[in-house]
């Protein structure tokens, strides 16, 4: 017997019809020509065009739309107008290396590609190699590089202007497929994620638990993480359902113009990855970030002693957050619950510093090597899995997966963590990335943290390479502050009392700069190729 | 082409799931032998328990099990093992007429009866006419009346008692039916509104909304409203995602009680109608409730008056909702926006003390009586109607009610309403409960509320009658606060200037009460009888 309520699909239509409710609220887009500023009134009758233009172009029902661009109004109506016209948005990262975006345009087998004009010398020389693509839509963001004399070249402004009537939205299934992101690849071939209309709007509705970002009408949203990127960790649909105002980065992704755009317009929350965080927390004290209530830091491990920092200079510390490409993404961010009402300030941060207990709808489980529960008592690691309605399921394109999913359909992360009585989560290491020295696992995420607590060491990565003796051993490859010099003895005797003694390695690399993957992550491949090219082999 | 996300449905068993997580928090229950306190997961696991105990009963699949309780720990076990096992919670209103009773029994046909031993005097005398009711638990609360010796009757502790293994919670479509809730009958016979899981969860998420009642893990909930109405405004459910602790007052609804465990529990959140917060306001000074944070009116219109006592004496106003059975039911609460910043306290009142904007996924509409869209300019009445999917669609039962739907499948609220720019709901009155005098609408709640401004006034309810000259012209029905005198001329003296001279009425009944509805509405339809009892009759 079905209950007697309206049959209202969860799609980014809806998403579009809520944000006109806050028409007034603006986006600031930090364009090469200025800022420019809309209201959402605007945004969302740009999209309804922009919506009929994809129609004007041939773009077929649930093909995907390739975008390649900084984070920008332009990107907020592609997130409406293409999943509400029935598209699958098929978001792209510039970073990646020429091979890696080829395979991906070509696995997605996008349609469209709609590039930013600072993008262009980018993406233009691997056009012929996109197999599928008939045409490029450019968006002039200011940038002055030429424009090739191309007939599938079109300017995004001029396809607008050229649309008769504005479209009427898709009501599709809710399971239809809206946004498409493909994973970093650090652990393999990069795989597609293909999110959902239901999987989208259920995300952003978490966002806006008070428990979670609490993302409200009052806030002044600046998503630092790319919109290529898990779509900005849901940040844009979260703020049209709340009716908060946008300000976006655009290219000026230097921590100085970062700062001085999030004191400007009063920015209230703001996420990105650690790397933003230290780069920007040693100009803090040149502008005034009062208006910030929360900065989430996501993407890999936050080392406490960054926010430390940044509570000594703002009065409020960073946020962990975690997640994953497959799940949409957050999980899991940090909190303070009733059981933490007695800690002192230090502790509170270091418990934000981790994640906290899993959004609602989300379920963690932790299991051994043969997939047996572990408990959940804050101290026995296993593999991490996730399962809910915002989780991946399986991967779009050639590659699908499959040992990523149990046989009960959760995902498993590849990471390995504990969970303790209140359900916090603690991320111990990637699986393939602990160090096991003499029978015993070695976290490199608490080692690279407690290097880098160090006050002269700026970043610290940690692998572990053969050894003879306890079969493997780790390797530090340490950058130190600029204008600072560290060496083994000082950061040995700086880790005596912090770690177990026989997780102090033998060997450190004092270096310039530690290798990162398209994404900003310490890239422990490139690390261990250079180990190799040392003659120390990665086990 | 789907999506490739998990296949979770959005089920009750899965908010069973999430609680478990928040196991160590407590539910307290006020009982007639003093207060009960369970964890979290000693009710799950009697909630697991009952499931079992339903099939022990042989209930069967989406079978109408009806429940008569006061807010209980056991009233949750029965919102968690009723739905989770595939069954359906009626919720029932033991204030009704007994005629009423027994039609919404026999037209859910429930099979089963849950009844609190303090209300079995109330239904046990009605039970020999509910025609599909075949067993009937009796939930011990304390109370001493004498249990009938009859074979159809079984102790819930003792049923708990005699279970072998708890039940797996069913998988359901998350379209199945969940629960429930017969409206009022205040505009007709009561029809039933059958809430889907579906509906149930993210109606439940919704409530954590930072913009909405932003329930989190910290929060310490008491709903006043029943656990019968509506679902007691879906808080259980909100509080079971977020991890909150539940104070449940059980029997004791006095003033002095619900106070007193509002200050020793150190309540956070609050929620009834605002004959609860009249009741409670003149002994504010006697208790510490300075943990509250937010306190919410809900039912019909909140008085300022009544909310500006409640700020001087907490520092904190009343927020104000708005719902109906058939919406879940919240569709808007009291808020402040950003365009509100500038706002002084006085008017920061006012504006929670009327709904804001829609919560996210549900819509609204005002229409003029061809069901054209009027503006939203803050000014224009409308009938106002709402669609979403925690909106019903239609009534179970024997009245489908289909004039209360629109073509295309919106619900009619029957209220008449204006929305502002800023999308800002406001009610004007029920549609039957206009007075149109001389060819102009007059709101009888604006004018309600304009009385009760008056200072020795505790409750004023305006209701039309026919006029000779006007057509039809105001009567108010005013209730004194105990220990004062007030008469007609001190009413309209109160009244010239801050309403139109044409509104004021030239009848008074000054008198000790207001009928109500059995669920604390002003009875219009009671005051109408009345009326005509003395010769003046309703339009």
């Amino acid at each position: 017997m079905r209950g007697l309520m309206q049959d209202r699909p969860l799609d980014v239509a809806a998403v579009m019809r809520r944000v006109e409710q806050f028409g007034h609220k603006k986006i600031v887009t930090a364009t090469a020509a200025g800022e420019v500023t809309a209201t959402w009134r605007e945004v969302v009758s740009r999209a309804r065009l922009l919506a009929a233009a994809l129609g004007d172009l041939g773009v077929p029902h649930q093909a995907r739309v390739g975008a390649f661009g900084w984070n920008s109004q332009r990107y907020v109506e592609l997130y409406l107008a293409v999943p509400s016209s029935g598209r699958v948005l098929h978001t792209l990262n510039h970073r990646l290396f020429a091979d890696e975006i080829t395979h991906i345009v070509n696995d997605a087998a996008d349609d469209v590609l709609f590039v930013d004009r600072s993008l262009l010398p980018r993406v233009w020389p691997l056009v012929d190699g996109f197999g599928s693509v008939r045409r490029i839509v450019v968006m002039d963001d200011g940038a002055t590089g030429e424009i090739p004399a191309d007939p599938r070249i079109v300017d995004y402004e001029e396809l607008l202007a050229g649309v008769g009537e504005p479209a009427r939205p898709v009501t599709p299934d809710e399971n239809e497929a809206a946004c498409l992101c493909y994973t970093s690849g650090t652990t393999g071939n990069p795989k597609g994620v293909l999110y959902s209309h239901r999987s989208i709007v259920l995300h952003a509705l978490l966002l806006l638990g008070a428990d979670a970002f609490a993302i409200s009408e009052r806030d002044v949203v600046m998503p630092i993480v790319p919109m290529f990127h898990v779509n900005a960790w849901g940040l844009p649909y979260a703020a049209m359902l709340a009716g908060s105002d946008l300000v976006l980065p655009g290219p000026a992704m230097s921590p100085e113009a970062l700062l001085e755009r999030m004191a400007r317009h009063r920015v209230t929350f703001s996420a990105g990855v650690p790397a933003i965080w230290r780069g920007i927390q040693p100009l803090l004290g040149e502008a005034d970030v009062s208006s910030l209530r929360m900065v989430v830091s996501g993407g890999s491990a936050l080392p406490d002693a960054l926010s430390r920092a940044w509570q000594e200079a703002t009065g409020i510390p960073l946020t962990s957050s975690w997640g994953m490409t497959e799940t949409s993404p957050l999980v899991a961010c940090g909190r303070l619950s009733s059981v933490h009402d007695d800690l002192d300030p230090d502790a509170r941060r270091v418990k934000l510093g981790l994640p906290g207990p899993s959004l609602p709808l989300t379920e963690l489980r932790i299991v051994d090597d043969d997939g047996n529960p572990v408990a959940h008592d804050g101290e026995t690691p296993g593999e991490l899995q996730v399962s809910g309605p915002t989780i991946a399921s399986g991967y779009f394109g050639g590659d699908p997966g499959t040992d990523k999913f149990t046989e009960d359909g959760w995902l498993r992360t590849g990471d390995v963590a504990t969970i303790d009585e209140y359900g916090y989560l603690r991320i111990v290491d990637r699986t393939k990335d602990l160090v096991k020295s003499g029978g015993e696992w070695i976290s490199s995420v608490a080692l690279e943290n407690e290097i880098m607590a160090h006050p002269d060491v700026a970043e610290a990565a940690v692998i572990g390479v053969v050894d003879d003796k306890w079969g493997e051993r780790p390797l530090a490859c340490v950058v130190p502050v600029a204008g600072r010099t560290v060496d083994d003895q000082g950061i040995r005797r700086h880790l005596e009392g912090r770690v177990a003694s026989w997780w102090i390695p033998e060997r450190f690399w004092i270096t310039d700069e530690i290798p990162k993957t398209a994404t900003g992550k310490f890239s422990k491949v490139a690390l261990r190729k250079l180990a190799a090219a040392q003659g120390m082999s990665a086990p």
